[in-house]
């Protein structure tokens, strides 16, 4: 099985925050167990661990201080989004059929040098500037078979509907 | 050919800007025509025209003060992006067989009834909390062919590395 870890790198408080709870979001939704972020707000740590524990899942929301750290004492293969990085079409199926477990590196407006130089594969979802959630969420449907699809079991679900909202709550119904 | 515009609405100034700014880059970059922002802050306009401007492509950017009159004078299917909504892999098929222009409505945190009932399809990029960016990146990359391969021949290109940050500035070399 597929096991997959995000790294935020760059955080800006308050200026990121959104951002930045986005990322973690799309990394749980899209089946990552674990994502680390580097000097982050509390109120990110505190908005993604509501939906954690409302909609379910194991994931874990982590705070860093060494990134580099956690990159350097990773066992996965470290791969790093950006838009400078070789066409991630070209890569996918390398790095998939690796089998390794791996470590997603997600920045946010400007990346230190050695974020580059400790990956094994700089990586680019299109070469144009556009979001690095949107360039999270392509590169981890590509390389995990479920994908958004996952059943996480929590105490909120939704109820699929072509017309309107419908949430169950397992503490209400 | 596909054609695609985004809506944005639901928007909160200064509190959604960054997350806005990201919704316009991603549609661009994964070839929509054009993006209504409803009651934008002028620097999201701003920024996503500066990266228009310099990395090119026919990309517009237009507020709006009625996104309704948007919808409901649109001739293309209007598809509303919700966790609440069917599962997309389970639409994408049918509506990518309309060959039909379309509408892609992006929600931030709460969207009202109308949308869900002038939308011809509400449709989930999975029913869990995430993103907007993301579900809008899979959207487009799934309904369109090219996505986020196209080439805009603006003055600015990224020149792909495995290594390092590199651009071609057309206006120095």
């Amino acid at each position: 099985m597929f096991s997959c870890e995000i790294l935020r790198i760059g955080h800006r408080p308050e200026r990121d925050k959104r951002v930045t709870t986005h990322v973690a979001l799309t990394a749980r939704a899209f089946g990552a167990r674990r994502i680390y972020i580097s000097n982050p707000d509390s109120r990110v740590i505190k908005s993604v661990q509501e939906v954690i524990d409302k909609f379910g899942g194991d994931f874990e929301i982590l705070p860093t201080d060494n990134p580099k750290e956690i990159v350097k004492k990773s066992g996965s293969k470290v791969i790093h989004l950006t838009m400078f990085g070789l066409p991630f079409d070209d890569k996918c199926e390398e790095i998939k059929n690796l089998g390794e477990d791996i470590l997603l590196i997600v920045g946010a407006e400007k990346v230190p040098p050695w974020v580059f130089e400790l990956a094994d594969y700089n990586i680019a979802v299109g070469n144009q500037p556009h979001s690095e959630i949107a360039a999270l969420a392509i590169a981890m449907n590509n390389l995990h078979p479920i994908s958004y699809n996952l059943d996480f079991s929590g105490r909120l679900s939704v109820i699929p509907s072509a017309t309107h909202r419908n949430m169950m709550d397992l503490a209400k119904d």
